[in-house]
């Protein structure tokens, strides 16, 4: 019997405090911790923490608003069931998973939140656990990067994105996949970036990611030739090292994803968004973000409903892994 | 030339009362009846009727307030010009078709609800006429075919759905199916499902709608293979039956319906349900609903003119029967 | 007992096509013709009809949408119940009330719209109807005064707006005012306007409204000297003449009425505008207009519930008076 | 110094769970439970409970959605600071607060939702801490006044709202308060109704709650004559009671409130609440509600705004009275 | 370097006065003009001029609004930056561009507005300036027709739009096509309509664009059969003649273009309309218009995103041709 | 006859680039500079500049979005006639008005975004013009402090808010009238502060201000006591000094501003604030800002409406300075 949204392996007295109690079936009661988990700091035993960071002061392009992604994505991801017919997994019944709060972010001050974001992550990482942070802005990101690779050394990465990102410059939300490759976070010929599209500040930012080593897969290509067979080509690049995969919700076309800071026309469904993600069933995720849902723009909570169930899918993909590994 | 939004056959003195009297040729003028039909209960001669259902009590699994729904859809119907092109008909020059405006719904009481559909629409059938429901939630499916299937035998059903609605319990908007079943509403290997996805609450949920007999098409299934492959399919199923349809607008992904009670990603486009619904010509309807429309949360009331026009398209099937059946 | 919402009076027969037949005490049910009266141009025994005038046309200054006025009253008109405990009359049991549909408009033709305007209200009022009239923009309430001022000889009229509507030129909705009292609709000394305040084009537009005979109420006065100060002052203004009241929706602050053409800050509330709509109580009401609500800025519907409330006021005064006529 | 937002009296273990944790100052970071506050069902210790209902079954009039109130109260109540300048308390210093979560409420099943409600709302009531609901829909007050009225006797009731909501029939929410009287929970000639005003259904609606010994302060009155003097006169009606304050956001004017079930205009603004909840000072609060939000319709969240601030002022006063008490 | 968004051969002198001038990277900083480019009628030394046209009376058939569409675009223009990687091309950096501002419309009048559209876009079309128009409704296309045929003679026409256009009537948005091909502007065999769809007023309609001489690629053909195809025929059919485009948004799905005076289901994406227009490189793109862009019902603004993206699509064929004119 | 909107007294060369050119009287034509005066950076013959800060990274506690407010108050602007009645004067026939465009902000660094506000407005004073700074977060006031103090002298200070914004911390939203204050920019005795409410961090905010010398009128006052007795005590107080007025939209009520990032209940109306800003007549206003615009959540434009029309008011005062000094 599906054992949702019950603790899932987290000690019963650390689900007393679940804020959900009560009313706890129905998507639209309780305090919304994601997916009704424990809202707790008590590491111990748990596999997973999903990690919010309220963050959009770093330099965003067009909208802010991205500071109240982390409170959208978790009302959501109240109406997240437990079982995952795709990949034939129920991930709360393998992982044990927390709400571990927000990051102490620093409005205002890019370089001291990234500082916490490592920080905390870090703590996160070293107690053994996974982390799949909720953005904020794309900024968050390299700090993320910087906590992961200090524990696995250097990293492959999947950045699902309609822009670069790689442009140079100080850390901000427009620089940093340059930042992580410069910074060896990356490993090299081991950096994928899908979703690419639009108008760009000058010829050579159509180079820029190729030339520091990404593959790129435009979103032009990805629809014309389809998604499977961008996943058999994403696959073969970034097997065999630990996988991190940072998906920016403007990957997804502004018909899909209207709540997003910096739309562009021309991008994916969330059909082709569900595909490359379950497409990466069998690599090593060890860690993930979901970035830039910007809520006041995200009429329906479209966006924000797209957001969870993406997670959703990911902590799926973490959820096979733990189970691979089990005797 | 077209008659249309004339009143195409119910006499002149029922046309003298017309809502839409006046103005009658904007989309934005006039009382809003659907299509601008008389609205009227008097059923001498008349072919199809129009019914609103505007309950939302069924235990809605998220958003409420799909008891807006007909009066939006039918507000949405005077953008309807009357000529099909795809399937060749003027639904309204062959249809003598009424607005028998709304049920009386009793909120807050499913069982006496469901009574007074299955009376109301009961009585249309007796008299003859074919039934195109507005709703509502998902609950209001049972007593319409309790009241087919008293009229047809076991019926042949398309459900679109992003959800099984085949839970075990007390009828409301998430066990339809399964009491449609369990009551002999549906005749064995005549109940087709299309657009199924999304977290289940375990993984019985998946297999539950095959295990009741259902032939199952996923939403993943749709939009990889293409739905010219998911008709064929389902006409196989469905021929030879009266055909009755169910269409919850949750089919659609959420950047096509946004306003629905349970948004699923990767789901249909609006083209897809257009290809789905034009797929059944030929096949027995005999009556449909359209349901779960969620006004307030419709911006730009994009939801509701895809139900508008999906309710067209089930009229144009309905006139090209009756056209057929004449000499 | 209340009668309410029953035909109070329209002969069975017409009542028999009322659009909302069935479920017909819930707010949310049926087709919305206002408040659920028959939808009818069968004018024998009615007293009172509400007629919309779904155009926009009228060179608005600012926002269109207006055309889509008429509709959203109706809908908002189903939450209004039978009995004004303000003005102790329940209309409804007094006045046999139809709802007449929409007039014929000529989108983007002014000139013919005004005539079909004031050939439809005229026919009306050859019946011995009175007219409340639902729009649309300003310019409609032009040809609304010819054809009450054909009837009654010239007229007393109270101008409720934020905008004095006086500019010279050609019919349309900012030069209503004067062509009015130009083409001797309006009585001398018997032209009312309250509300009026904002950026003007020039020193004279403040001048003109009383250069043309007018007592003007501004805002400013209004809201420092309070509402039964100004009633006293109308009431004494325009005693003894028939009143004809065209009620601008700006007239209310945008904070009541966000959903108008032109917003302008500072004006009254919707209790204000109750006070003096009820402080008409005994002069000689013959006709009415409300106009300008403009939907698509209309979040919540806040302004379209103002404006139904309003007609439901109006109504309440046909009705004293019709009562007061009775032996 | 002051201890917002920590945990003021809630033992530090509990605290260690709370959703907030990290990012913790930052309205719009964490997981939103009341003011932060700890999600728990440990009631030793603490004070006072905030209670969310999540039912929005009781047959609203309009326009569904009540359901999402509580989750989005608790969002808008992260932006609370913790000291009320008006009152001189702050209330968090004073009382030990849990978010209790919400009641387990049955969608579609009001008399087994109303069980829930009174029982679990008993526990806590017989653990001693005072209970202020969020709602939901007016139905939930009748079991919270049965469970106050268990524990207090025959209580003192203000009620703030647009509509009676005395009308016979079975307990919904429209017949709350006649149920409760004629269930004695209220004591003779100890109910106030504060705003009442609008369309009724009847002459004999605007009676009915006098008749059943209501003190009626209609919203003209107050408006009118100001809020000064209704406190004086419902502060000398309601003293020497346990008093219950049931508060419907409708009372407000849309302007303040749209995001209601049933918008009536003519109503309160914000500061007139204030006045109005604040003028109870001194009282003997011992129980409340907030009820009705209606979160589809809340642009801007104003009306989530107004609820949070005013579940603020009644806790302030909660914290008043307890300090009081203090030696 | 890139010089964006810098004049690019515009004076200096014009550009002291650009409306961007400060903050001038920062997309939602300064006055937008079109991709901030100096809003000037100084004509010499310009390429192509933007230019508004903010009228909406042309007899809309169902929401008016579209006379905010140039304001809409130009503000979402601003998230447009310089280098079109598709294309290949930096549009600003071949092409000097000017905004000129809107047209002198006359609200109410249809037949002076359109005088006023040809006449002022005769002007630029004299000084060697092409004209890319922002629409308003549909009805600005035949001024602008006869403009360009008056300079250029008869006219291919690509055509991108739900809706055929080609009613006979007087000039206003539903019969711009015919009197374009009757009054010769569109040389014969050189008019493409792609994206119809749609219920339609009679079987003649679905007949007339091509009794009228045009090729029609209806939006069920372009989404079964894909763009590609299309995109090979219209080239064929269009080659040699100096193109005009037409692009009502409405070709577009209402999921990626909401903001539409009339949406149909069953249209295009966005990627599809990329692939359309970017499809017509190599061809003589003398001039184009966007039009129908509905500011209100556009949540999000995603519909002004892909108005001023296929603005920028338009313009880097312009670059593109200006260039392989160059020595 | 009114020049409006003509140059008044800009050259005719600078008039020549007005980005409203065309179309130039509807409300909704042209390219919206502040009241579609020219956008220039030529300051010679200019007498005050509108100058936009699209800054929001100053902390803001909650929501963001405050950076598109300069856009959306220009666009509001084109509503604007040009007579004040209210205070008799044409601000544009006397004053030579320009729109500098927006300040070089630099996102995410609030240092160096004060240090360029500063810069630019000392530039554009030290050429004798004033300043109507348009926000942009409330952080933006402290560097324009500085430039007024710098060119004037230690200033009186007139703040309209809800928030003291007077916490100790470095520079940010929160702080600015305490660092003002202590850096000596404003005179001892000189400022007041109306409007401020709500909940509070702890009991000494209550007191900070006023230990800062502060006179401090809060809302209940003022809703209480009534404008006019806050007028005569506020200018008793700041005469005789440079006044510099300060206005954070959240003074306004939810109900009449909802689109600020930090709304607070129990606020003023849009009259009171006229009324305030009109109490000014005859103080020597020297510069001004109108902040927390947050364009996202302000549904029709009610708020940006609101603000554009406090700009009209103070350029009103500034007029009539002009006016006075003239021989």
């Amino acid at each position: 019997m599906a054992g949702l949204p019950s603790s899932g392996g987290i000690p019963p007295s650390a689900d007393r405090a679940q804020p959900a109690y009560g009313a706890h079936l129905l998507a639209y009661a309780g305090i919304p911790s994601f997916m009704r988990r424990p809202a707790t700091r008590e590491l111990a035993g748990a596999d997973v923490a999903i990690v919010g960071v309220p963050y959009d002061g770093g330099a965003t392009s067009y909208r802010s608003g991205a500071r109240l992604g982390p409170r959208q994505i978790r009302a959501a991801s109240t109406l997240l069931w437990g079982y995952n017919a795709a990949l034939g997994v129920a991930p709360l019944e393998v992982l044990r998973l927390i709400d571990y709060g927000d990051v102490a972010v620093q409005p205002g001050d890019t370089a001291q939140t990234m500082g916490a974001i490592a920080q905390e992550s870090g703590v996160l990482l070293a107690a053994g656990l996974s982390v799949v942070a909720l953005g904020g802005d794309h900024s968050i990101t390299l700090p993320l990067l910087r906590a992961h690779a200090a524990r696995y050394g250097p990293l492959a990465v999947l950045h699902l994105d309609a822009h670069a990102d790689t442009w140079a410059g100080p850390p901000d939300h427009s620089t940093t996949f340059r930042h992580a490759i410069e910074e060896g976070l990356i490993a090299p010929a081991s950096y994928v970036l899908v979703g690419m599209r639009g108008p760009l500040w000058a010829a050579e930012d159509a180079i820029a990611p190729r030339e520091l080593g990404a593959l790129v897969w435009g979103a032009d290509e990805c629809l014309t030739l389809g998604i499977p067979a961008v996943v058999a080509s994403l696959r073969e690049h970034l097997a065999g090292r630990p996988l991190y995969v940072s998906l920016d919700l403007d990957a997804a076309d502004p018909a899909y994803a209207p709540g997003v800071g910096t739309p562009e026309i021309g991008g994916l469904t969330s059909h082709q968004l569900l595909q490359l993600v379950r497409g990466l069933r069998g690599l090593r995720l060890i860690g993930a973000d979901v970035v830039e849902l910007c809520p006041p723009y995200d009429h329906g909570d479209i966006t924000a409903v797209l957001a969870a169930n993406l997670v959703f899918e990911l902590l799926s993909l973490l959820a096979l892994q733990l189970k691979g590994q089990q005797p």
